[in-house]
Parts: C-alpha cells; structure tokens; sequence
C-alpha cells in the first residue's frame, strides 16, 4: 500500500535537536524531509563521535531528509524559500524567538505565501510568552533543570542527575510531531492549516506524571530517590555479588512469592511489610534486609531464581549489551544504512511499527547540500543557468559526493 | 473552529500508564475517549496519592474520559464491547502479549467487526517479538533498565538511578499517539485501517541518541556522568553556597564571556581550556577549579552576575518553585479542574498549543461506571430496560455521583 504521508513535503528550517527530532519522527513515517540549512550547516554536523569526518550525531538524527543550503540573509536566498514554501505543506523552526519575524517568514508573513500552510515553532519557553522568558536560553539541559524533572531525578543522598539523554529536545519534538500530525488531518477535513507553538517547559512539565499532584495533594516537595519508586516497594535496583539486578515487586502476591524465592519466609509475617504501603513506609528497615540477601548472589544466580519462581527483574544493561540482544535486532531497532563517503553504518530503527505504512529507516542523512541543485531543478523547475548563478553569488551551496 | 478530532471515537481499553497516556494526549487533542474499566477498575484507581479517597494520580492521566464499566469475561459483555467496537474509529490496548485474544478481540477479530478500525497494542517487548521476550514482565522500571537508558543516568561514581518519572511508560504512548494520528491520516485518505505494535524497549531505544552511535562508533561504553554532557564543557550543576547552578557553557565565546564573568582571565589563556574539545579532555581538572569558584557565592549572587553578563543559567526548580512560576500559569500548563466530589482542583494542562484546535483540559477524570448507562443509551441505544438487566446480571457497572 503506498504511503500517503509521501506526498507530504516539510521544511525543516531548525537545528540541532528539539526541532529536528520532529522532523525526524515525520520522516520515518514517509513525509518528504527538505531540511534547509545555513551555508556554514547545522551546528550538529561539528558534534563528535566522528567517523570518517562525519559527525555520526548528526548521522543518528538526521537519516531520511533531503539537504538544502540556502544563505537566507541574501535577498536571493529569501526569493528561494518563499519558492519553496509556495509548495511546501509544513514548516518547522527552532530559531529564538524573533529571529524568523526578522529574516522575513513569521507565521504571519508564511501564510500569505501558503495560506494553508501548517508552521510549528519549538522554544525553550514558549513563542507566546512572557518578556522576561523570551531571551533565556534554551538548551534542553536549562529544561531538565527549571521544569523539575532534574529535581526528582538524583541518589536519595540529594545529588541530582541529568537523564543520560536530552530528553528535553526530545520530548518538545515528539508533541511537536503530534501537533502537526493533528493539525495534518484537521487540514485534510477543513482546509484550513494553523501555527503550533512549542514549548520544551510545558513538554517536560507534561511528562512529570504523579510528582505535580503529589506535591499539590500533600504539600510534600518531590525528590530524587535513588532507583527507587516513590510509592511502590520494593520496587528498584540491588547490588548483587557482580551487578545491579532492578527487582519490580508491583503486588502484594509478588512480594510472598519473593520472600520464598529468596528464603525468607519470615518477612511474610512481619506486620510492617504486610502491604504495599506498609512496605513502602518501612522502606529504609526492609532495605537493609533487603541488600544483604541480593549482595549474597551473583546476577547470573538470580536470574536463574527469578526465573524459575516466575519473578520479575532486569539486568541494568549498559549499551553494549542493548546493541547484541537478539530482540533489538528482531524488532529491526538498529538497521544498517548506507551511507555515501562512509559506506555500512548501524543507526537506529523506527519504533512506528505500523502495519500497513510503518516508520522506516528509507535513506541516509545528507550531506551539506547533497540535494540543492536536484530540489532547485526538479521541484522548483529553475534553470541550470540560474542554479550556476546562484551558486556563483553565493546564494547557495552544492556538495558532491567525492568518487 | 469546529475541532474535526471532536468525530474520532476512541475505545480505550488499556490500564494504569503507557495506553492511558497515548489516550490523554488524544483527548487532550479533542477525541471522545470512552475507558472500558473492569469492575474493579483501572489499577491506578488505587495508587496514591488520596483526594477524599479519589486517586489523584488516576486524576492526573484520566481528565477528559468517559469511564464505561463491562465485565469481559461474560459473553454479555463481549457483546456490548462488539457492539461499540462497530461505532469506533480507534482501539488501543496495554494487556499482556495474548490477552486480548483469548477475550477475543484480537485486531483479526475486531477488522471483522469493524474493518477500517485503527488498533494498537502497547507492550513491553512488542506482540510480534521473539517467544523468551513474550512474558517478560514490562514494567516502566524493567524498561528503563532493560532499554540501556538507566546506565547512562547516574553520577560519575557509577550510581545508577531511575529517570524520576515513568518514562518508559511515556515515551510508548507517545509513539502509540504518533501512529495512531498518522494512521487517522492515511486512513482519511484511503479508508484503509492498520495494526500498530508499540513495544516500550523499542521506545526507549528510539530516544536514546547519541549514546548507542557513540558506543558503534568508538567502541566506548557510554556511562552515567551525574549531571554533566558526555561531549560539552562545563555544561553542567555546580553547587553554589546555598543551591546548585546549571552553567550550560555550549560554545567558545560563552566560554570567554564566563571567564570574564567569573573573574578568572587565567583561565581564558590556559591552552588546556582553550576548545570545547581541549576543556572536554581536561575536564577534572577544569572541575576542581570551577568547583571553588562557584562554592563562593549564593545563586542569586551568581544568578545577578550571569544575567548582567548574558550568560545562560538555571537553577535546579523543586516542584514547588516549578508550580508557582508565573511562565507555568501564562502557558496554562497547571489548570483548575472541576472534579465532582472533590472539588477544584490543579492539574497539568496541554502542551499541544494548536492555534485553531488547541489541546485542552475539557473535562474531569470520570468515577468508575460513570458514562456506562449514557453511552450504552445513548450510542448503542439500548433500552432502559436492557440496561437494568445487564446491571442486576453484574455485567455492567454505573456510578452516581453523591449529591
């Protein structure tokens, strides 16, 4: 079955993260990705590791677009992106907030252009904000930190964490993605398109779950906790002999069938473990119980335990582990792409197992201006005159693969 | 503007967290999401914490469904189930990999009922996956740890912790509500429905970013680094006298500039500090000097100093400083809900800022059975009668609000 979503084109205007996870999700659904870049490129092109002189980030993020060098502060460079959005279903931009207003496309400017057009913003704080908001720097570690997530995230001891990953961009450009796919079907029933306005506050203050409420119901402010769960116990990591094994007592009938898993009868009947709550409020005491049974073992003898008595746990496995399990490879979450100047590199897969248009890993990440002149020519039916003037004046750049 | 999502009905019958938030954001978004509750109800409807005995944590993922109390495993009850499946647009479940069948209602069932119907599964490992990873448990916390992204959350002493909210749970429904928004689409287009399998581990996988291309690329095993970036310097907490300081220093000229910030001109000379690169490999030792520097001071002595040198900063918000900022009430991401027989109450708002069909918080989280009479009247049009019946057979469950 073919893919709608191919006859969908995006201008990807954005850089480095929050806005090009966006785009990244649309892309792997099928959506035609023109990803505009400045002539010096995305800044994510100068972040390491490095292979062959690639940045293998840039790689990871930006599989699935077509790239387009434009240098917008020339006029020319402003007639072709007004050109291309005359064509164009979706924009998509990450720029501090007024910078677009000042290179000449605010929402305003773009609709008149493409009065259907659907414009998604990402900020750090918002389009619509607050004046005191509007200039402060937006890096998803500032996220992290002011929406509280890093607040809950940290050893009981108090030292706060960041998540290993930048889950701030991330999050933004998952409800980024949602928006527009909303507002893509909202075009198709009405014709009328609309502005989107990202926050990465508001996105990770989504994401807090139970910590907002917790602190609006009982006043208690929310901190870090170690591996633990706030409110379920036991329900987090030990040290065994050799490593962590995360053990996740959901239920009362769980934790008996722990007890005789582990041999320890004699904490069924203690009234301060008896239930979920009463475990919970007694948790440093059936810690220190805890601890010294799990340190006994190696995790390979656990394992074993936990398996046969139909228990639930985890290794806390690190990358390398993750990497060579056979389900991550079964459910083609790391698929081998090719690509050009590289040659075989593993990047990860599409978790959008659709049945009939699934989310695939279909094209390599380009390079700086790979697709310029094929998008000028074929789409935008310039000259090969005019293309070579362009490139002459500077206006935009070409790359060719070396051979 | 009319809402076209307002027509999109969505059966919702999944529990406790990842099906419940690919719901939230679809209802957020305007769908009418009816929750086929068991009699007990959702499980989340007993995890604290209590609001005159009300779940506030139910509360927070359950605003704007209806609550439809069917008992399953009577033939009656599957017949209601089949009889709303007929007038759906959407199906989302979270059971264990093979549950739903034996109900049923697997997706080759259910297209026999209604044959565009969108339907997802959400699991731990994925329904297409391989038999060991069949039964293993999915809990957020497996996930997490399974996923890899628990080892590279953590301090630089190798203390793994949990990301202080679910997650894994998240992420997945997210990716549910991708595909279900993009399968709306396609089927707009073409009138042909699909099957989506969302597995929790491929989530989290998905959102792992540069650490897995980092570990393929340089052999390196990624690892915990408290709250500093893997490949920026300082991009990171440091304590202040009275509380911590993010310094998110993600270029050279900002590197100049906190020189001079903090009265250190030493340091912009030094040839180990000189590029991001250079301060990246030296960064313990760069550490123990800013280290000393920002002990010095309270944060709103350096918070004083970074803004009159625009420096980008932040603190490290508890929730309570997150739920009094005067940002969160301007982008209405904390909202007064009106939840009968608890009253006003605070809760998170949308992050979907839609100019035309803004996401919103329309409604409460419903009591348990409180729509089932309304909708089998007035969408299946069963007679009063009938309804009693199913009621006294205890097929059927309602709810009436005390007065």
């Amino acid at each position: 079955m073919k893919n709608q979503l191919e006859n969908i084109r995006v201008l990807d205007l954005s850089h480095v993260l929050a806005g090009p996870v966006a785009s990244m999700i649309l892309g792997d659904l099928g959506a035609e990705i023109i990803h505009i870049e400045p002539p010096k490129g995305d800044d994510s092109r100068e972040f390491g590791p490095f292979i062959k002189e690639k940045s293998a980030y840039f790689i990871s993020v930006n599989r699935n677009k077509k790239s387009v060098v434009i240098d917008l502060k020339k006029d020319e460079g402003k007639k072709i992106l007004y050109d291309l959005i005359k064509i164009s279903d979706i924009l998509i931009e990450n720029f501090k907030p007024g910078t677009i207003k000042k290179l000449g496309f605010s929402y305003e400017e773009v609709k008149k252009i493409k009065p259907d057009i659907i414009y998604a913003s990402i900020s750090g704080f918002g389009n619509d904000t607050l004046p005191k908001y509007r200039n402060k720097p937006s890096y998803d570690m500032v996220v992290q930190a002011y929406s509280g997530l890093m607040s809950i995230t940290g050893t009981e001891e108090g030292e706060y964490v960041r998540v290993g990953t930048s889950i701030g961009d991330i999050i933004a450009g998952h409800h980024c993605a949602i928006s527009i796919l909303t507002a893509l079907y909202i075009r198709e029933k009405t014709g009328i398109g609309q502005y989107i306005d990202i926050s990465m506050l508001d996105s990770l203050i989504y994401i807090l779950e139970n910590a907002i409420l917790r602190y609006i119901v009982t006043g208690e402010i929310p901190r870090p906790l170690g591996t633990k769960h706030p409110t379920i116990t036991p329900f987090q990591g030990y040290k065994t002999k050799d490593q962590w094994i995360i053990v996740p007592i959901g239920n009362d009938s769980l934790w008996l069938k722990l007890c005789k898993a582990i041999e320890r009868n004699d904490l069924i009947d203690n009234p301060k473990f008896k239930t979920n709550k009463d475990r919970t409020e007694n948790r440093t005491e059936l810690n220190i119980i805890l601890e010294k049974v799990f340190i006994t073992k190696t995790f390979s003898e656990w394992k074993e335990i936990f398996e046969k008595n139909n228990l639930p746990y985890s290794p806390i496995n690190t990358i390398d582990k993750v990497v060579s399990d056979p389900i991550v490879k079964y459910r083609e979450m790391l698929v081998e792409l090719n690509q050009p100047d590289i040659g075989k590199i593993k990047i990860i897969g599409s978790p959008f197992k659709l049945s009939e248009t699934p989310g695939k890993v279909r094209d390599h990440a380009p390079s700086l201006g790979e697709h310029t002149e094929e998008i000028l020519k074929n789409l935008l039916n310039y000259s090969e005159e005019k293309i070579k003037n362009l490139i002459k004046k500077e206006v935009i750049y070409t790359y060719k693969y070396k051979t």
